[in-house]
């Protein structure tokens, strides 16, 4: 069911997104959003393969595009996902509340439905951060003719992280299990910290090697 | 021909950003994300449009979708013009140079094309501060039913200007106009801080209005 995203034109699904319509949303956004930063540090590892100046580097660079691979067959997946954990989030609010058993089952209902709808971005954010690690892998030896694009994905994965983590903020406050809750949010400031890191190391070296 | 990149579906798109085709690269990719960046803050001004709740913002509201709609298009054809100056610049550098006279006009081919490739991603950038500054403007009073979405556009916009200026900083040591040099670096500088400005504006209203 990625073809609600994946399958349309950029025009259709551009479309969409500046309509009325709620979804797709930020979180579905900030996900397409991370996939065309990992294609562009996956294009930087692609343009490394099989280029004598960076034989040694060859093993690395055809690992990295693996990788990047299967992050952006991913993030394919969890942008289903988010429209998936949105509209079990919406079917909730119309779930019957008159008797006290409807009561309840509403409230265990959005309660796990409000779980789901962090738990997707936040995925979302960990593969966000795992493309700017990647990132900061390939600045010092990829391709020097096309580095600045890996300057490009570093940059625009950390914006996807920190844009897809307002939909973790949104739910956070609706969720009764503090336990949850705890990690959800340990988890949020490891994120932030070890993707601003990795950007910075990126650019650093983009910067170097541009110059 | 803005075929080449919005006609084709997201997957297509993606997966020839990820190869080691040299197109699109991360002038185009910064451009489709800046349209990303756009469509979120339009859908939020559309979503504030005929709402009782925000009545009063309604002729704002409607100002701010023809604005950001007039951005989009905008972002469309500079996405195509970059790949345009592109592939000029790639044909100059295959231009004769056995003669003098050959060398005198391929040079000057060259100075034109670098220009051209520089202002067409400074354009990309120009227009990115326009959409955060939608941002700021949106972010006090649109629908708080999806705030968090201005919060996306403002982050991810301004991202797009940063990932888009790395094309500009690439071509500009390539000039020899010290007078082009000299106004590009005023406007990047210019660009940066309004922009960053903009965005901590927007975000601020967006996390009080979140909360």
């Amino acid at each position: 069911m990625s073809d609600r995203v994946y399958g349309k034109t950029v025009n259709e699904f551009i479309a969409e997104a500046m309509s009325s319509s709620p979804t797709p949303g930020g979180g579905n956004v900030s996900a397409v959003v991370a996939t065309l930063g990992a294609s562009m540090v996956c294009m930087v590892a692609n343009l490394t393969i099989g280029k004598k100046a960076y034989v040694e580097f060859e093993d690395q660079a055809k690992e990295q595009v693996a990788k990047l691979s299967e992050i952006i067959e991913r993030l394919k997946k969890l942008t289903n996902d988010d429209m998936e954990a949105f509209d079990q989030y919406m079917a909730v609010f119309r779930m019957p509340k008159s008797t006290d058993e409807e009561k309840k089952a509403r409230a265990e209902a959005m309660q796990a439905a409000a779980k789901n709808a962090t738990n997707v971005p936040l995925d979302i954010c960990k593969t966000c951060a795992e493309i700017v690690k990647e990132a900061a892998k390939l600045a010092p030896y990829g391709n020097k003719m096309a580095i600045s694009d890996v300057g490009v994905g570093a940059m625009v994965a950390e914006t996807a992280l920190r844009s897809a983590m307002l939909s973790v903020d949104i739910n956070l406050p609706s969720i009764k299990d503090q336990d949850f809750v705890a990690q959800v949010k340990a988890e949020r400031a490891r994120l932030f910290v070890e993707a601003e890191e990795n950007k910075l190391l990126a650019l650093a070296d983009v910067k170097k090697r541009m110059g």
